[in-house]
Parts: structure tokens; C-alpha cells; sequence
């Protein structure tokens, strides 16, 4: 495709994204289609000769459209929402189309030294601790999620227990892994994948609001030194997936700290909201972290994939990561004055993602990110309101930031029932979640297009759907 | 943003890259700029306030883009390529654009069967074994990168080798991992991570061709299961990072296929050759692979990340890397009748990457894609004769592909100081490694823009650069 064509063909696009963005309300919000639908109206074998581009573009919209759930609509409420915005889409595109490399330095020495400012600016932004910043022994990184964050965190705390050696010789004795009940899956995926085991995972009990007990925390830790073991890392969440409950870090961290085990936070979906200063205690106590990570793709306009992880001992983390062969080096490597983001991840390749976030951060300023996470704040609150009125409905857990899990009181299979009815629908999208063995739904906000009118829709619809449920 | 601006200033950044396109040969290939350049000229603390977008895009063009290394120029030949082209930078901008999730079928249907009919698209393009197709027990799945494939089929190795144990319990026994002096280091990277530890990569000698000598493969297998010892991961390579050597992958499958270990292929760079029949033979014996990887993000077209990856077992994978929490219960995946590709990848989160590699088999079809690997293979013979017929330069590898090893008969340092000059100069970037001990250079030709006379160009320009450098 020549330079001219592309100008043409990626005008065409841009016009298509925009009528997408346009019209995104008048789509089904879950796509409806059944397992086979897309797959069955593509030829089986790929094109011997090339096809114009109009006939790719209009094929997009006929037939894969339809199977997509739109993820950006404002009735979409379900999971945790996976932000895009204009300035981060466009910044994703001249990431794509310089393609370049950010593995080292050297590779294209913008796209490290955009990355670690950027960095620097969400410390600022966040008011994170300053042992995150780049002129201190941490730092930070982007990762493409906050699952591989928690895996180099883990992976940092085995070898740092275990004085770096399990990396040359394997898993040297039995390390525990601790986390909270509530805690989100990747915790038991890392723990599996570096090799300790899912039976060293220490599943800690959590109060009546969801969030870590500490004294259980305690407890086991001391129960597993007594054994012989070796307690190596504590994952705790702040907002955790089913309920955004929150783990008392500072209390958490101080018993890290006595027992010298490494503490990572997983702020991944509420992490952005400290943006704004009157919700910036759900960080209390996070001076103590020796890691950290949070999702800009989540709440913070900016598209997947693009998780923010930081760490306080950075030399820990490339040590365990480290690998240079003949054919990376380089004199600016060598220099040690560079960051090589290569040694902070598990793959060795990586895109630019600090543009998007750049464009995001410049284009909105402080001052919209934080509109941005008060309307959401509040609608959810007022969400929470309605329930709390409504006589057939209960809330099954407390509402800090932009998650409410509710339900109607008519149990488990009512509740299945009318999530099942509501996605069909097609008018809005929620998902469940399981509170105190409770069928609970969840109606988390985070779109930046959803507005009031959109959360009243979604409230009249819910009651509307059940009272139809009912009488069926 | 709205969609208004959105349709606006995307047209101005699809100008600008456009124009990027056009203007490429005149920017220097390596950026020239040294440690904290880039940093110096960006504001300490990010905006208060939202700033204008074009605000934003002049500053990305001044203060960002002189910190970029043009791996889009066709005159890089370090590393490998990183493939982009038009069709594919508009794919991944409808993905941005749409910011949809593929982490199981049912959070988009259409981006998990789209993603399973390109790689069997894959599969009928490259003449890949039919155990890896979709119908059967196999499968493919696109991974960011080649090391995450890697690390992948080594956990589902591992757990295989000690019947699904070591998830639950730990490394179970001394399991131990195979492959060359000459593999990519992601597979001492995965070694580590998965917990087996350094000590336990057996490094297999290489043949005068620097491929796995398989004979001291088998050699080695048999001494470490007389000393008790599991093997059970041999990764062999086709085309490695320094010279795109081809391991014998018939002959190493056979000795994996009698003592029952499981044997992955990685082909990053070079499997999209064998897009053309006559290069197929760098297949030869895969269909004893459990699992392979390539990259079409390397040579064919795609820009970065897309990495295709296929398991011969997709259960073992699955059983491997599964996690269902609740609140990603939903009745398609209960009814095992859908993909939920979560489960095949070390991550949660995962991007509509199969729409990009989509536009480009349908815009290229196979034919395009031939001729645009037949080139660069045509153009590396040119070069690799032009080396061999000149009295002061040495070839120091065979070259099957698009790689030349080559240098100067100077030796190590005039050719490290060579290489600096080239770089430093701008005209062109080449990169180095070390084969038998000897410095030696690599011109890795991959770009879709590179043609003939960019070749010439850098011959002249090395020849050049020599004498200036041996008058000196």
C-alpha cells in the first residue's frame, strides 16, 4: 500500500470509527450471535491474489460487526470497563504506523524515555509514593496488563527470598504466596507459572466488606515460618474484580515489612481514581509496597493495552529478568545510563504505549481525568441510591468508587435469569459476580460516554425486565 | 473527544503519517541522540489543564520523532524487520478503535472466531502439519510475542512431563529444558521463569552451520535420564536471531518423539518463508512438533505485536494456563463449545489482533506475500554474492534467507568500529553478533520498501565507510 493510498484508505477508516462512535447506541451492546456465526460466513482458505481494500473494509462491517460486543457504548456496564478515547486511539495509530521497536534504548531511544517519564508524570498525577520515581532506586514501566505485572512482582519476590538462586537452580524450598480470597485470578496464574505451586497460595479470609483480613494474614504467615516455609510475596488489591472492596495496605504492609516479604498492590481498575485527591486514601498505606501496579485501559481513557507497574528495588526485578545477548548489546547498555525496558517484562519485544498515554494525559490534563472518574463516582452513587430505595432490591457489598453489586431479592435464579434476559435485550451489558455464595450483578460504570440519562435507562430497565421476569 | 474532533484530527494524523511514509529516507535510520535528550525538553509534572490536540501532534513531531529509530526505513537492516504496511496499521486502528476484548468468546464472539480462522488461514498458507488446524485436537492462537510463545509451551511441557502435577504442587523432580547455543535468549528467560532453573537449560553444541548438533542432543537426554534427571522441553530453531540457522527438526522430533518430550519449534522470524513453496523445506519434520510459533509481525506485513502459535494438544495448553473465576462464568464457555483463548496465554486481557493479520492476507493474498519474502530472499543472495566476491570481506554463515553474516577481513575491532561509523552516519543501520567467537555483521533485509537500490546503497556505503576508515 503506498504512502497515497494509505492517506485515502486511513481517511475512510477514520470516517468509519467516527460513524462507529456516532451510532455506537443503536447496536446490541452484547453481541447476539451463537457460537459459529462469524466463522461460517468466511471462505475457508485465505485469497490467492490481494482484494481492493473497500471490499476488506466493507466485509468488516457486514460480517465480523456483528459479533463484536461494543465495549465502548455508555450502557455497557459489565466487567470492569476497558477505557478508549480519541487522543489514545490516535496515539495507538502513529505508534502502529512508525512501528517501531522499544525493546532497549537503542532500539529507538524516544519510546524508552517517553515510557519512564510518563512514568514519572502517573506518580505525579496519582501522588504515589516517590520511591516509584525514576531518580530513586525504582521505577516504573508500562506492562501490557496488570496479570504480567503481578508475575514479575512475583517473580522479583521469589528470587529476592531466595538470594537470586532460584533462577540458576530452580525453586529453592517451599515459598508461600499470600492473597486474599477476592483477589483476582492472575494471583494463582503467576503462582502456578513460577512454579510454586498452587498449594503454596495462601488464600486469606476477608472481613464482611470483601477486603483482607490482616490478622488471618498474620496468622498464616506465621503458621507457614513455623513450618519451615518460606513466606516470599503478598499480593493485595485495591479494588478487587468482584466488588472493588479494598485490603487495608498499611496494615498489610506492616507486617510484610517485620517479616521481610515482598508486598505487591494490584490497583489494576481503581487505581486511576486517585487521580482525584478526596478519593486518593484508597492508597493509605502504600509507602509500604514494594510493587505496584494500575490499568490506564481501564479508567483512564486509554486504550488497551497499557497497565502502569512500578517497583522500589528496581535492580531486583532486572536482575530476575535480565538476559543480553551478543546481539543486543550496545554501548548505551553498557553506558548503564539507559533504561532497557526489556529486563522490567517477560517478552523481550514492546510497542510504544507511551504515546497514547502522553496524548491522553496532555489532551485531557489533570483536571479531565478527574472529571472523567467523578462522574463516575457519582453516578454510581446515585445508582447505589436507587437500589437502596427499592424495596425489591438489596446491595451485597459497599459501593467505594464506580461498582455496585446488587440484586433482587428474589434469590439466585431470578437474578441469573434477569442478567441472561437483560443481555439478550441488547439495550445494556452487565456481568455477575458471587458475594457470600450470593448470585450478585454488578453494574460497574466507566465509559466515558455514559452520562446520567444512560444509568436511569439502565435502572428503569433492570426493574422494568424483572417485573416482566415476575410475571412470566 | 468527540466523534466530530475524533474524525478531524485523525485525518490530520493519517496526513502525518502518510507523510512520515513518504519522507522516510531522509531521516537518519538510528536516532542520533544521546541518554536523557528527549527527556530534557518535556515538562517535569503533566498539564493541569487539557491542551489543544494540535498542540500535542506538533510536539509529537518536534520533541519525539528525532528520538526515533526508523525501523520502517528500507534502509534498516539490523536486528530483524518488524513488518508494517498500510493494511495492517488500519486493522489495528479499527481494533483501537473499537477497543473491544478478547479474553474469552463470549466478551466479543467475533474477535476469538476471526482469531481461529486466521490461524487456520495460517496454516493452509504456510503448509503447516493439519494436527495444529482448528478441527482437530490442535490449535493456534496469536500471542504478543514468540518469547511468551515460548513460555508458554514450556509450562505446558512441564506440567505434561510430571502429569499436571507441578501446578498444583510445585516442580515436581529435575526437569530439564533442550536447545542450541544459538536459540533466541527467551528461552532461557522462559527456563527461568517457569521455575526450572538456569542449570537446568541443557545448551546443545551446534554443527560449522550453527545448528543443533542433534547427535549431542541425544547424547545429552540419555545422560540426564541416567542421572534421574526429566527431560521434558527440547525448543529447536528455525532460522536463529544471529544467522538464520535451521535446526534439523526432523531428526531432534524423532529423538522427542522416543523418549516422550515435548518439542517446540520457534520460527519467529523465519516461518513466514515457507509462505513460498520453493523455501517450505525449512519446515521439514514439523509435523513432530507439539508446538511452533512465527511471527507474522517480523516478515509478513504485520506490525507488531502478532505472534501466530500453535499447540499440537490444545488440552495440555488449556489445562496448563486455565482459570475460571466468577465472574467470568458465562453459559458459551460452559457449553464447550467456544474458544476462550484467556486460557492459551500467560496474560488475561488480549487486543482484536486477528483483524489486522486479516486485512493483510485478504489485501496481499497469498500471491503479495510470496513476492514480497521472494524479494528479500533475492535481494540477500545479490547482497551474499556481492560479499563473496570481494577479496577484503568474509562471510561467516550460510544465509538460507534474508540474513547476510558477514565482515571485513580486519577482524573483531575495525568491523565493531565499521558498524559504529554506519550507524552514527545514518544512511543505513546494521547490527552485529558473534558466530565462532568472531565479531561479525548482519544485513537482515525485511522491509516491504526495500529494493534493490537501497542494497546497493548499503554495499557502497560499507565499502565506502571501509576505506575511510582504513585510511584513518
Amino acid at each position: 500500500m503506498t504512502p497515497a493510498q494509505f492517506r485515502k484508505y486511513g481517511k475512510k477508516v477514520i470516517d468509519q470509527i467516527a460513524d462507529y462512535q456516532e451510532a455506537i447506541e443503536s447496536y446490541p451492546v452484547l453481541s447476539p450471535i451463537s457460537p459459529g456465526d462469524i466463522r461460517k460466513n468466511l471462505p475457508k482458505h485465505p485469497p490467492e491474489k490481494g482484494e481492493a481494500f473497500d471490499t476488506i473494509l466493507s466485509d468488516w462491517q457486514e460480517k465480523i460487526l456483528p459479533g463484536i460486543t461494543h465495549w465502548q457504548s455508555p450502557n455497557f456496564f459489565a466487567y470492569f470497563s476497558a477505557n478508549a478515547s480519541g487522543p489514545a486511539i490516535l496515539g495507538d495509530l502513529i505508534s502502529s504506523g512508525l512501528g517501531v521497536q522499544g525493546m532497549i534504548w537503542a532500539t529507538s531511544p524516544a519510546c524508552t524515555e517517553l515510557e519512564t517519564h510518563m512514568m514519572d508524570w502517573l506518580i505525579d498525577l496519582l501522588d504515589l509514593p516517590k520511591h516509584f520515581h525514576s531518580t530513586t532506586e525504582g521505577g516504573g514501566v508500562i506492562q501490557d496488563t496488570a496479570s504480567n505485572g503481578t508475575l514479575c512482582a512475583l517473580l522479583a519476590a521469589r528470587e529476592k527470598a531466595t538470594q537470586f538462586k532460584s533462577n540458576e537452580s530452580g525453586i529453592q524450598g517451599e515459598l508461600v504466596a499470600y492473597t486474599s480470597s477476592q483477589a483476582h485470578s492472575s494471583v494463582e496464574k503467576a503462582v502456578k507459572i513460577a512454579g510454586l505451586g498452587r498449594k503454596n497460595l495462601q488464600v486469606i479470609e476477608v472481613d464482611k466488606e470483601f477486603a483482607m483480613n490482616p490478622n488471618a494474614l498474620e496468622k498464616q504467615i506465621k503458621k507457614d515460618l513455623e513450618a519451615g516455609k518460606i513466606p516470599a510475596f503478598v499480593c493485595a488489591t485495591i479494588g478487587t474484580t468482584s466488588s472493588t472492596a479494598i485490603d487495608p495496605v498499611q496494615r498489610i504492609g506492616e507486617i510484610c515489612h517485620t517479616c521481610d516479604i515482598w508486598l505487591h498492590v494490584d490497583a489494576a481498575m481503581a487505581g486511576s481514581a486517585a487521580a482525584c485527591p478526596e478519593l486518593r486514601h484508597i492508597h493509605d498505606g502504600l509507602e509500604l509496597a514494594d510493587s505496584y501496579a494500575f490499568n490506564p485501559h481501564k479508567w483512564m481513557l486509554t486504550n488497551f493495552d497499557c497497565s502502569a507497574f512500578f517497583v522500589r528495588d528496581r535492580e531486583a526485578l532486572i536482575r530476575t529478568l535480565t538476559i543480553l545477548p551478543e546481539y543486543l548489546r550496545n554501548p548505551a547498555t553498557e553506558s548503564g545510563e539507559v533504561i532497557d525496558y526489556r529486563d522490567w517484562q517477560i517478552q523481550l519485544g514492546r510497542r510504544f504505549r507511551a504515546l497514547k498515554l502522553w496524548f491522553v494525559l496532555r489532551y485531557y490534563g489533570k483536571e479531565g481525568i478527574q472529571e472523567h472518574i467523578r462522574t463516575c463516582v457519582e453516578l454510581a452513587e446515585r445508582f447505589r441510591s436507587w437500589v437502596e430505595e427499592d424495596p425489591d432490591y438489596e446491595l451485597l457489598a459497599p459501593s467505594p468508587l464506580n461498582t455496585v453489586c446488587f440484586r433482587h431479592k428474589k434469590g439466585d435464579r431470578f437474578n441469573e435469569q434477569l442478567m441472561n434476559k437483560l443481555n439478550e435485550d441488547g439495550k445494556i451489558c452487565l456481568t455477575h459476580t458471587r458475594l457470600d455464595g450470593k448470585f450478585s450483578l454488578r453494574l460497574a460504570i466507566g465509559q466515558p460516554q455514559t452520562k446520567e440519562k444512560h444509568v436511569i435507562g439502565a435502572w428503569n430497565r433492570i426493574r422494568e425486565m424483572a417485573s416482566r421476569l415476575d410475571r412470566s
